[in-house]
């Protein structure tokens, strides 16, 4: 791709991901990515091929900044779910975009190489720090992954009728209590 | 209400719950609960206002079964939330109506009353139990409420590329995971 269409490329992502994460997959509207991203349908079309597609380039591209910014450190687990919840924190359309694609995908077969090979470097990463002693094996690899992300969102899906009595809390304050969840986990 | 009424009222509540669960508030078609309960549009309107208020109706609805089916066990929690893992196995819709209305919902000022009060109760049991010493008191009863109530949902939305890793995964395994998690929150 030339840099030029790369830009291109780049701008649209951009607009979409802010659409796809208020919206969902179903709820975006192309013609309105189009008009945020001063482009049009066709041009949209013609680099991503359909609103599905862009929303998997959309999720890919989180899913790899995400990885980079956030890997994982399996003498560290607690620490490594507040730097996730510090990414979501950072920016909230990380975990819309994520829940809206296990809202919306269910059964899906794997789409996004990139996800399938993070985790599965992860759980590897795990299962070796099991043998090793470094992690307690009371859990499975899967069961104990599965429970960190999940705990890294804590904070990115309250009820709205918890959120209230939430209201004011430090964002420090709610990173110590996935910190502190994910260390009782290993105890 | 007349009893007709009610049935009527019911019918359309099951099949709207059916399509919300399925595909969220922006998603939904009226036409399409309409079909499916054989009924119209026009129908619809009159017994709920809106589709929004639709939505509410079928939220309160299940708020309302799933407190009173599963109350909250303050003297023991980690079977609390297993219970509500047990509830939304067996009503898969529940856990998918909740996590729609907290996505298209955020920062909505409180809507349920039903939810609301039940919170609310909750948190005071908690908080008398931390005094009475039947609960630690580590955590804010708001941020082991949230928890437990996070918990519980750990297997309801799992990424599709972790999926195919827990395929097979008996439910009792399932289940265990959601109590041992809340165990060790108390520890």
């Amino acid at each position: 791709m030339t840099r030029d269409a790369e830009a291109t490329r780049q701008r649209l992502t951009d607009a979409a991901a802010d659409e796809f994460s208020r919206y969902g997959i179903a709820g975006a509207r192309v013609d309105r990515i189009a008009a945020a991203s001063k482009s049009n349908k066709a041009q949209i079309y013609h680099y991503f091929g359909s609103k599905d597609q862009l929303f998997d380039a959309v999720m890919n591209d989180v899913v790899t900044r995400t990885a980079a910014a956030v890997p994982i450190t399996v003498d560290a687990l607690p620490e490594y779910a507040g730097r996730l919840f510090d990414a979501y924190e950072n920016d909230p359309r990380i975990a819309r975009l994520t829940i809206w694609y296990r809202l919306e995908r269910p059964g899906d077969p794997a789409r996004l190489a990139t996800l399938s090979e993070t985790l599965k470097d992860e759980l590897d990463q795990i299962g070796a720090a099991q043998q090793s002693g470094t992690l307690p094996s009371h859990h499975r690899p899967v069961d104990l992954l599965n429970l960190v992300l999940h705990l890294s969102f804590l904070w990115a899906f309250v009820l709205p009728e918890l959120e209230e009595k939430i209201a004011g809390t430090a964002r420090a304050h709610r990173r110590r209590v996935v910190v502190d969840a994910v260390t009782a986990l290993l105890r």
